[in-house]
């Protein structure tokens, strides 16, 4: 078993084309030896946002503070503390600020491509 | 892509024996088509707790709210709200509440044997 807290892992600007004032923490991965699914941490600073892309696995969403919008290619949707966000495998999209805090969640995807269609 | 909110999921009661006072709600499985693990929140009302046992998958846990003890076979560690928890696979655990208001937390499953070792 491993406990931790997210504030004590280092957190890693996404330095990803298209993504702005993003920070990852990847809190249970490779580091805990966990098998199937990798479950990370981010941090949206106002203004920005990560890249409108698409890839061939799906995302696991769940916010936990600020204000945010889930951009796809027919439009967007409001999301907030509580909301949840199911992104399935090469649908695009992208997470934004559009509040004036910090938008912070967490998104679980497949560790190995084993688990990938 | 779905979005939703906690608390439009209904909740259900946890009847496994060894459980009290525990509520579950499925944000993403089945029913959003989700194809690798599956994102459960979790709910404990003061005094309750989860069983203590153990099953041949693990978890990724993230405590959204409350004050909370994970128990193991060799003692327990305090949680609280950004904690998060690995539990492997066949190690026995409980999740208790250990405060006056609700422990809440998120809890991240494989969906599938095919995903299991």
């Amino acid at each position: 078993m491993h406990v931790g807290c997210w504030t004590d892992v280092e957190g890693k600007e996404v330095a990803e084309a298209g993504a702005a004032g993003v920070t990852i923490r990847v809190l249970m991965g490779e580091n805990v030896g966990a098998p199937n699914f990798v479950l990370r941490h981010f941090e949206v600073a106002p203004g920005g946002h990560t890249p409108f892309h698409a890839h061939p696995w799906e995302h696991e969403v769940y916010v936990l503070s600020g204000k945010g919008r889930v951009k796809r290619a027919d439009g967007a949707a409001e999301v907030g503390p509580g909301s949840f966000v199911f992104v399935p495998a090469d649908e695009e999209h992208a997470f934004e600020n559009a509040g004036p805090g910090v938008f912070s969640f967490l998104c679980v995807i497949p560790s190995t491509k084993a688990c990938l269609r």
